[in-house]
């Protein structure tokens, strides 16, 4: 048994549909939630600007006796993690890996689709780990960047031509391929499945990192005896890089509930 | 006369539709441009942030021997300005005071409406100097938070239903209260002139914060008796705290003809 909290890291808000999952399936785990609001998004930055927030992402969590790290954003898992992981002992665990796995054994007609940010595209990394696991899949990945911008403005509802119209431009090339799973490769996007839904068809398995990564955790804190005492109640503390009420707002929705929790500002360039 | 460069910065891009019009109308000034395109968008972040960012960008540009400085950014000439200009010895210019006096002398109604980031709202820059120039003016002040995304996403075109319905949405209040004249309180903005021209009609007047601070660059240099001299063919040099080639390919929209000149990178967390 381990009582010491859980570090999971963001850009900015789209984790917290990690932290959601987490909270759900992991009700006694403490939680230490970090969102790089003053520098969000990461997604259309390159691989080196991307790996250099990543560290210093890590180095802040550091600063608390954690058992492990979740880094709860597609572009850093697909981007940093090898880097990230090379250079710290503490176990880190990212999105990709569970998600692909996920997706690779989802697939019925061998057609995967990825959908992501730009530097998670460039990065081909679920490209290569879901044909390690279906080494006949094929995969095709397909840049959203617009989809982060639209779901931090509010607009990711059915019935909003803005958002359904970018869904439908980003999807159709899927769509006509003939895709039968569909990767969220970014933590912002679960709270689009209603639009991709509906856009796709209910014959496509959509796999949400958000729900791949808090299960994969769970596992790992088992297989490593990590896990907390169950009869506690676990806490999540909030730190972001920019300030505090910009990101209480916004982050109820992610969560799915109101964020009564304490949430303090982080000054990430010392790190 | 007096050859040394001006410097001018903004949170990333917007700031080259400034440039273009100071190379349009100062064909002989040396100019250093410094893009923060490593945490560019500027605009929804808190204003402690915003300050400490724009002091950064005004450190690094002080690290060579300029004559003044331009903030071509909408945000930062808003909402830091008073303190940055307070910290340096100087002469440095914003886009608000030019722009301001155009729009409070363009009015036939007193009906003056501003857009721009939700930063620039915040501020309540706009309103007290257009007051000031005009106090029988009324202002009436719109954020705008998706416009600069969605510009630097390329969708800036008419025709395009995405930008189309999000202008309309942001503008029909404008259009329904009957203002006269439009600031374009933000850098990024003049690539949307067609379509908010087109939304709102022949009868209000577009202020381009650009064209004015170039105007106001071209005033100032001349009283403090530092134009360059008329015979040389003044350079422009690009610097970018993100990677050169995400860079090069978009300036090229906003300045409108190919960016031939040299590009470098900065680490803007050091200044």
């Amino acid at each position: 048994m381990d009582n010491r909290p859980v570090g999971v890291f963001d850009s900015g808000l789209g984790g917290l549909t990690a932290v959601r999952e987490i909270m759900n399936i992991l009700p006694s785990e403490n939680v230490i939630y970090f969102g790089d609001t003053g520098r969000v998004p990461y997604g259309g930055r390159s691989r080196e600007t991307i790996i250099k927030y990543a560290r210093q992402d890590v180095q802040f969590l550091q600063s608390f006796d954690l058992k492990a790290i979740v880094i709860a954003c597609g572009t850093v898992s697909t981007t940093a993690m090898d880097v990230i992981t090379r250079e710290y002992t503490l176990p880190i665990f990212g999105v990709v890996d569970p998600t692909a796995r996920r997706a690779a054994g989802a697939t019925r007609n061998g057609k995967i689709a990825l959908i992501g940010t730009q530097a998670t595209v460039r990065s081909g990394a679920y490209e290569r780990l879901i044909q390690k696991w279906n080494p006949e899949a094929e995969v095709r990945a397909y840049p959203c960047p617009l989809f982060v911008p639209l779901v931090e403005n509010g607009r990711f509802r059915r019935g909003d031509i803005v958002i359904e119209t970018v869904a439908s431009e980003y999807l159709k090339p899927i769509r006509d391929w003939g895709a039968d799973t569909l990767v969220l490769g970014c933590t912002h996007y679960p709270l689009l499945m209603d639009v991709i839904g509906e856009y796709l068809g209910g014959g496509v398995v959509l796999v949400n990192s958000g729900v791949e990564v808090a299960a994969d955790l769970k596992r790992q804190l088992r297989i490593r005896d990590l896990t907390a005492d169950p009869g506690q109640s676990g806490d999540c503390c909030y730190y972001v890089s920019d300030s505090v009420e910009g990101f209480s707002q916004l982050a109820s929705v992610f969560l799915n509930r109101d964020l009564s929790d304490s949430v303090e500002k982080v000054d990430i360039e010392k790190y």
